[in-house]
Formats: C-alpha cells, sequence, structure tokens
C-alpha cells in the first residue's frame, strides 16, 4: 500500500482581515471587513467550505503606536475582541477551527483557561489557544503600568502560565460526570476533580477550573516566537508555530531549529505543526498577479511607507527621488547590513522605484506567493517537500476577492494534486491537524 | 388620549439555568442544560419568542465551596463563561438582550470594556454588563490572593472601574469613522479618537480603546448591590436593579430607597428599571403549582439541605425529627430574630416538616410566584401598580418545562392584559428597556 501523501495544513489569519495597510482601499475591497460580523459569517463559511484548518484571530491589547498621519489611515484601529467574535463564528460554521490570541502578560490565567475551554465546549472541539507574551509596549499602559514587562520575564511568565492553564484544563477528569444520575442526585463524582494549588514564581492559582475538560482534552496551543525564548517557548509547548520567514532557505533553517530543540525537549518532531504566514496574490498570469500586487501597494499613504523604507535601509530615504531608482550611495549607518542587502536585492529584482519599495514596507514586505494557482501551488508543494513548511499561514491581501482567489482557485489545484484535503477527516482542530489528544496529568 | 399602560420587563436569570439546587432532577428536566449549548440555544429561543427583555448571565470565578457532599450533587460545578455564551447565542437572535456578568475586582477595565462593546457591536445593540465585586472569597484564590479583598476597597475600585469602562467605550466619537473613504485613504477622523489617560486611586489607565464606540453608546449598566455600598453604587451608575427582597412590602422600600438615592445623585428616577428576583412556578391551580414546588424541594439531598436551614434558624437543626413539625423550644442564639421568625412563619403557613423546610431552604428560599397563570398576573400587576418592581428577573424552577410554562402560559396571560410587549418595540436592549442612550462625555 503507498503511503499516503503528505498534505499542506493551511490557516486563515484574519486580524485584521488583511495584513496589508492598503487592503482595505483595494478595487471592491469591503472597507470596514475587519469590523462587521456578516462579512466575517460570509469570510469564515467561505474558508470552511475550502475546508481550512482554522481561522485565526490575532489581538493587540491597544490601538497601535503609530504618527496621526498613519493612523487615520489605518484599518486597524478597530476591530472585534477575538473570543466574543470567535464564539459567534463558532455559531455559524461546523468543522473550521477557531483560533484565539490571549496574552501571558496582561491576562490572567484563570480567565484564559476558562474562556478557551468554554469555546472549545461551545464548538465541540475547535478552539486554538494562540499564546503571546503582548510584545507592544502600549499596552502596558491600558493595564496599570508605565513601562513594558522586560523580555526575559514575559517569556518566565508565559511558561508558567502554560503550566497553570493546561494544568486547570484537568481540573475535571475526563469521564467526571459519567456517574451523574437524576435518580441518585448524584452530579458527577468528586474523585474525579483536582484542586490545582500551583505556587510559582510568577503565579499562585487554586483552582479548580469550574468548567468540564475542554473536548480536545486541551485547545491546541499555537506560538509565534522568533527570538531565543520565543522559539525555547514554541519547541517545548506549541502543537502549531505561526512564523515568518523571508524564504525558503530561512525557513527550512527555523523549521529544523524548532523541530531539532522540540526533539531535544522529549517531544516528537510531528507533535508540532509549522505554517509560516504568507501573502497570497492569485492572478490569471504570474504577470497579472504582480500587478495586482503594485495596485495594491499604491494604495498605501507615502508619507507613512517611506518612514518604513527608512527603518528598512537604517537609513533616511525621505530625501531620494520618489520616482527615480534606489541610489547607489547610500550613506552606511550601524544598522544591520543584511536587511539593507535584502533592500537593495529586491528593488534591482523588481525594478522598483524608490516610491514603489516604500510601498512595499509600508504596506506588507512579509513572505509573499504572488502568482497563478499553478506556480503558487508548485512552491508550495516545494516547501512542504523540502522541509520548509507543514502548511502556511495565509493572509489575504484584499477581501472578498483575496478570499475567493485562494478558495476557489489556489484550492482546487493543490486538492487536484493531493495536496490539500476535500473533506474534513474528523470534527475537532486536533483531528484537522493530525495532533493527538493530551491526556490528563491527573488521571490516567 | 389615554395614557400608555406601564408594562413589567422581565428578563430571564440563566445562570445555572435554575437557581434551585434540586432543577437538574426534576422529571423531565434536563441535566446538563446548564452546559449544553443546543439546550441554551433553544432556551433563549423560547424567551426571544416571548419577547423577553434579555437573558441574563450570573458567574462564578470559583467552584463554589460547599461540603463535598453538597458538592457532588450540584449542577453549578460547570458552566459556560458568559461571554463566550453569549457571543455564540447572540449568532442565532436577534432582538433579546444579552446580559453578561463581569467582575471589577478580579479582572481589568481595558478586557471589561472591549469585550462588551465587542459583544454588543455582534449583537447589534443587545449588550448588558452586570457589575459585581465578586463576593465569593474561593475566587481570590484562583487570582493570586489569599484573602479575599475588602468590602468597601472592592467597592471604590467598582465605583472608579465603571468610570474607566465608560470612559473607554467613550474613545471614538460616534460619528469618527464618517469621513472613512477609499479614495482619499482616510479611515477615520482622528480629531474624533479620544485618550482617556485615566490616573486613580485603584486604576491607572491609558486608552483609547481599540473598537468603536458601542451601537448603544454604553451597554446597560446592570447591578445586584443589596448593602449599602451596594445600594449606591446602584443608584450611581445602574440602570437595571436586580434584587433580592423577600416580599411586596420588603421590595417597595428597596424600590424607593434606590430610586430616592438615585434622584439625590442628579438621577431622573425612571433612568432605572428595578427588577427582583423571582423563582416562577405555574400550576393549573394554585395547588398544582404547591405541589410542584414541594416536589423540587424533594429532590434536595437531606445533608445539605438541614444544614442551610440550621444557618437560616441561626441554630442546629439536625437533632429535630425530619418528619416531625418545627419544635417550639429551638435554643436562642445570637443570630438575626427576624431571619428566625421568617422560618416560623413559612413553617407555620405552610404546614411544613423540619425536612421540607430544610428543603426549601436548601434548593431556593427567595422570592417565589407560585400559582396559576392568572394568579401570578396579579401579584405581577400588584407589585408593578404598588411601586415595588418595574418588572422581575425571572428564575425557573426546572427546564425546559419551566420555560414553556412561563412563555406559553403566563406571558400570554400577561399580554391579554396589556402587561407586557406582544412586539418588541426597538432593537436594542435599552429600547427594550425605556432607557435613553447615553451621550458622548467627550464628543457633542
Amino acid at each position: 500500500m503507498a503511503t499516503p501523501k503528505k498534505q499542506l495544513h493551511l490557516t486563515a489569519f484574519m486580524r485584521p482581515v488583511s495584513l496589508h495597510t492598503g487592503a482595505w482601499r483595494y478595487p471592491g475591497a469591503v472597507p470596514n471587513a475587519n469590523f462587521s460580523l456578516p462579512h466575517l459569517k460570509s469570510f469564515i463559511q467561505k474558508l470552511e467550505a475550502a475546508k481550512f484548518d482554522a481561522f485565526f484571530m490575532a489581538d493587540h491589547l491597544a490601538v497601535l503606536n503609530m504618527p496621526i498621519e498613519a493612523l487615520q489611515r489605518s484599518h486597524t484601529v478597530t476591530s472585534f475582541e477575538p473570543f466574543t467574535l470567535l464564539s459567534a463564528l463558532s455559531a455559524v460554521t461546523e468543522k473550521i477551527g477557531l483560533a484565539a490570541t490571549a496574552s501571558t502578560t496582561y491576562d490572567e490565567p484563570y480567565h484564559v483557561a476558562r474562556r478557551f475551554a468554554s469555546l472549545d465546549h461551545l464548538s465541540s472541539g475547535r478552539a486554538a489557544w494562540n499564546i503571546v507574551t503582548t510584545g507592544n509596549p502600549e499596552s502596558a499602559k491600558n493595564f496599570g503600568l508605565d513601562e513594558h514587562v522586560e523580555h526575559s520575564e514575559r517569556y518566565k511568565r508565559a511558561r508558567e502560565f502554560y503550566e497553570v492553564v493546561t494544568g486547570l484544563w484537568d481540573s475535571f477528569a475526563d469521564d467526571a460526570f459519567d456517574s451523574r444520575s437524576q435518580e441518585s442526585g448524584i452530579y458527577f463524582d468528586p474523585s474525579k476533580l483536582h484542586v490545582l494549588n500551583h505556587k510559582g514564581e510568577s503565579l499562585k492559582v487554586r483552582g479548580p477550573l469550574n468548567i468540564a475538560r475542554p473536548v480536545q482534552g486541551w485547545p491546541v496551543i499555537v506560538q509565534a516566537g522568533q527570538s531565543e525564548p520565543g522559539k525555547q517557548l514554541a519547541a517545548e509547548t506549541a502543537e502549531v508555530v505561526f512564523c515568518s520567514p523571508r524564504d525558503i532557505q530561512g525557513a527550512k533553517e527555523l523549521y529544523e531549529d524548532i523541530k531539532g530543540r522540540a526533539e531535544k525537549y522529549g517531544r516528537n518532531r510531528d507533535s508540532l505543526r509549522i505554517l509560516p504566514a504568507a501573502l497570497v496574490i492569485v492572478g490569471d498570469t504570474v504577470q497579472d498577479a504582480k500587478e495586482k500586487r503594485l495596485k495594491l501597494d499604491s494604495l498605501v499613504h507615502y508619507d507613512s511607507a517611506i518612514a518604513s523604507l527608512s527603518i528598512a535601509l537604517g537609513s533616511d530615504a525621505s530625501g531620494f527621488d520618489p520616482d527615480g531608482p534606489l541610489p547607489d550611495d547610500i550613506a552606511d549607518t550601524n544598522a544591520s547590513k543584511t536587511g539593507r542587502a535584502g533592500v537593495i536585492k529586491l528593488a534591482r529584482d523588481e525594478g522598483l522605484t524608490v516610491k514603489q519599495l516604500a510601498q512595499r514596507y509600508g504596506g506588507y514586505a512579509g513572505l509573499a506567493f504572488v502568482g497563478t494557482p499553478q506556480s503558487i501551488a508548485d512552491e508550495m508543494e516545494e516547501w512542504l517537500s523540502q522541509g520548509a513548511a507543514d502548511g502556511f499561514t495565509v493572509t489575504f491581501p484584499f477581501v472578498p476577492q483575496g478570499i475567493d482567489d485562494v478558495t476557489q482557485r489556489l484550492v482546487p489545484e493543490l486538492q487536484r494534486r493531493g495536496l490539500f484535503r476535500t473533506e474534513y477527516e474528523g470534527s475537532t482542530l486536533r483531528e484537522h491537524l493530525g495532533l493527538s489528544r493530551p491526556n490528563n496529568r491527573f488521571f490516567t
């Protein structure tokens, strides 16, 4: 019997609905998509019809810090809160996973454990927790602090927070309620309730959680860290890693790094899925897709775009001729030479003017697949087969068209090649991702 | 033109789905109703069809502290978390209000403001916040504390918390997004964004909130306090007061007390609705309803019931003959004489044995309307006309039958008398309750 072909996992990154700054201005795009339940409902239903693994809501605990000139143009200023939105969407979907971001720095483990357990029960086993330590320093000011919590301190707390949350999820044995009987009046077996009594360096939480063990045992654990402690936390805890490599070579290194760390920690390589984030722009021809991207980038306001280019170059770009090529004589600074070399290479490779280059950095400069359904499927297949990814965290250039392009054009091509499911294999997110259900650490 | 008749407001208290300890054991009752989305969905849809003002989810931040003997029989040990549940239910309802409890002691104002704003947007203006300071001392232990936060300290923080949350809801002017234009690239008018910069005694929160002003301006404010600081907080902030008087006389006093305090504070009497909590048991005859109640009480386990009776009497009742009447010679203690007199009066009035009396206190000993649709409508009409209530917070003896009894038998009788709406007048919860939409304090 032939080994079944390895398949891609696909999740949709949906807050805001596009990471591209100009997305809401693209012709045909819905400007309030990020903030309209009917639109979000139609998006998730399209993604479910295409058999996506999950719908992923990132989060910010503040209005992002940017100059007024950029802020007034940003579709990030208003958005639903993840738990309320995903819970509402759980009622209008049946299979697709629901991944929410929750902060270990500015929330309490009892609240986080409860909300995810509740979402997992509401959705019959489709919840996932994206563990973030909240890097945005503006958030601290909304939670009583003047200064952001220091990086290593945040990761130390995150690791302990994870232990507490998973411990609380294990408060009840899976079969604690099996003895319930209207006749006898017994509602559950109290010998199957565990009091956590956690007392650690950063947290003290007694428990038990006041909710039955989640359908999935534990909701799926997602992590995005790329710093040293971030990668280590992912290797020890994550079941889905959402990362941002620049190219296939960087992705392979990151993939090996994280899976290697996980093995060193005693985990099986297959107990975590690595899904790089990628903007996907589908065209009739590769040229058509590239033109869509240029048009999308052109919607980014130049004043905020040029600031992003200056940051990427490590040198003030505001004096350059916007319509000319990137000058050869950029003043040398202490900024990262690799970063600058990447900008120069991009300008040369795509023949971009200073303005176009600035708008790329001001819009979305991360990994992108830009081409036809066939060329993108070729690339994704290569990433999968070369061990650079187990799938992708897809972000859309604009909506709803970008979602339709992926679900109606790219996904069928992936399915034709046997690279993506044509039907959900199971009903929980763990089953979609091929992850095992964790045992309860307190009961066997 | 005749003045329109004053009507009742009705909300349903739904966590657990019945406050009565024996509810889940009643013949025909669904034992896992408190914890099953399909059941909760059918309940709220019945309540919406009957034009209830709101569906009210109380909350606890811990498994309630009781001896194992009682705990193993309690249907409170597992339940959905309110925001996740109400958000899911918002997607399957259109008009009914959605009231969630959130703690001012164990949560952060930025989180609370965001979740309610999000729920209000998701539901097109149906959210309400039940402000609680969390009286259950077990909760402290789930949030890093050994001791419960002291009562007056909790109320001081609650008052400030309310100011911060409502201030955050006012971050954006109602028309901040009117200038959005795909053509110009302007997403909102930054002169219509206010940074709160709150620095108070208990809280420091910068803002702004990262979500547009709620549909209702502010979600409706609900409060249940009956202590001195609780009543004062309600008088200053609440738009719905959910209280627990024992009888119509006590209710009238409480009604006048709270409305009087509100007027003294400069508010209009009509800017808050007082809705006492009441268990409603409907029968074919008054006798039939009373028998249902006795049967329901009989499902309470005697060991835990007798402890409740001892507390109510202020004297150990465990030595009494369960099947005999309450003895005349109860040892005198320092306990409240009014409380004890109430127990003795109840025993005499209803001719209850010690066991039946204990099961009443162990089940649900608060205000109850027990009778036919006509007799209950008479009572409710009297409460309304005498200024004892603006309506009721209804709790059901068992489900689904108790909900059907109220929605299919009592509500039609109230409607026939012109005491309850036959159609929703508006679409937001504020409109159902006849409450005005608050102005934005920072923008006119």
